[in-house]
């Protein structure tokens, strides 16, 4: 099972850019963009679609594994910010983030993991949806950067139109169960008064990532190559730049992987879960 | 007029161990010390009194001055954060700050300045205090060092002993009049988390320099030594650690020291005016 974050991947099924435009411009809330993946009508990125509104990451777990996960992401909220869950094993609803929400069919595309081989990406999970299994949506790093965008920052992977970089470090999560292993941060440059804005803004966001977990001095979080991700894109920092590091959604993902449970799901990398939930309401302030 | 800070000199009129404890415990609140000041009962600094209480840089100037200086104060709100003036030119009072403070009298040791040259250093300006004299206090970093210290965060100076080291920048502030000149900033060392957190921290606290201006990179800033800081002492950077810079309280004394007015009176290093209002009054969450 290969993590991923939920940015945009280098290679993926997004539309052309006419018709795509077009599908955005038509699905401009969460619920009018789950109605269309449901409805089979696009399979890509997420990105673009119903700005403003929260996306996530999803992981469905059978029972047996909820709870140690459940509790993993308790012990590590920053890199596993928990925004939604099946409401019990089977229930493919997760009214928290979309009265409507089904969560076997409201994701452009899955992906399908056995004992940690991927087995299947398609656009539907109703034929592998069992009464066992335990959804989880964690938020993703697109709300806070939106409102780093917003603030008008620059996202260098933005800029430069790919995936962000991203690091394992040499910062352990708190074990649960058979879930544990080192943090995964995401990695975004900016100059000094940036980073301190940046550090304002994402404070804000807690269930969304939250502040940074480090700035400047990568070595010491057992990153020896700035210049090569473990996973996404490197990006360039330049000399009047700091790197900052954000914990990062592949965190879990990354260890679920390790565990290779007989079944998992997960959204597809880009494709998350489009919510109800407006990004402001994630601000604590 | 040599500019100075908030922070305790590295000579002083302190007095012995012993007294001095007695004192703070029996001055614990803002007007209690004023009080303990007015009737010349200490004169020497006021760290440790009123503890919780906004204590507060004070610059006097002729009125003919104080419109531009007031303008430069709104324009460069970081280094010189106005938190209180005379409700008229000639009023001792400054009702915001306590309801019986006399300006010329409340503050332990005072300064007075003639054309940039200090010509006294004394207990009480009633023989100074003039009709078109108008009172500014700017607040000072002893209010968000509570809050780092509250937090768990080491205060470097503090821990050795000395005064926080500043620096002049490169960062020239918005001119006002006859008042301008660069930013002056004090550094503290911070690990990478904890500068983060420190950030978080001061950030609510925009009545006193609020935010970090620079963290990591003196360099961009105009600073050549970390070692050699323009006032203050020097006070290690461990290679775990960045050094993280505030918009600085000597900023507007030094720049009403370029101007050399007339008269100007300041209170003298350390000794400043204690005021009614709770430092936590002054976050903005």
């Amino acid at each position: 099972m290969a993590p991923h974050d939920g940015t945009l991947a280098g290679s993926g099924t997004e539309a052309s850019g006419g018709g795509l435009a077009a599908l955005q411009a038509a699905a401009s809330t969460g619920e009018a963009a789950r109605r269309l993946y449901r409805q089979g009508g696009y399979k890509g990125f997420t990105h673009g679609f119903a700005p403003g509104y929260v996306q996530a990451n999803l992981a469905v777990l059978p029972k047996e594994l909820a709870a140690d996960f459940l509790r993993f992401c308790q012990l590590n909220q920053k890199p596993c910010p928990l925004i939604g869950m099946s409401p019990v094993p089977g229930d493919p609803s997760m009214p928290e983030l979309g009265a409507d929400l089904d969560i076997r069919t409201d994701i452009p595309m899955y992906r399908v993991w056995r004992k940690g081989e991927l087995v299947a990406e398609v656009p539907d999970i109703r034929d592998f949806w069992r009464e066992d299994l335990v959804a989880f949506a964690l938020g993703c790093s697109f709300s806070f950067e939106e409102a780093l965008v917003e603030d008008g920052l620059e996202l260098r992977h933005q800029t430069c139109g790919v995936n962000v970089p991203m690091f394992r470090t040499g910062i352990a999560c708190q074990p649960s169960g058979p879930f544990r292993g080192p943090m995964v941060v995401s990695m975004r440059p900016f100059r000094p008064a940036d980073a301190i804005r940046a550090v304002q803004i994402t404070s804000r966001f807690p269930a969304v990532h939250g502040a940074p977990v480090h700035i400047g001095l990568p070595e010491m979080i057992g990153i020896c190559d700035i210049n090569r991700p473990d996973y996404g894109d490197a990006v360039e920092v330049r000399a009047d730049e700091l790197p900052v590091f954000w914990a990062c959604g592949v965190t879990p993902q990354a260890v679920i992987a390790a565990v290779a449970p007989e079944l998992a799901i997960t959204h597809a990398p880009g494709a998350m879960l489009v919510t109800d939930v407006r990004n402001s309401r994630l601000a604590a302030l």
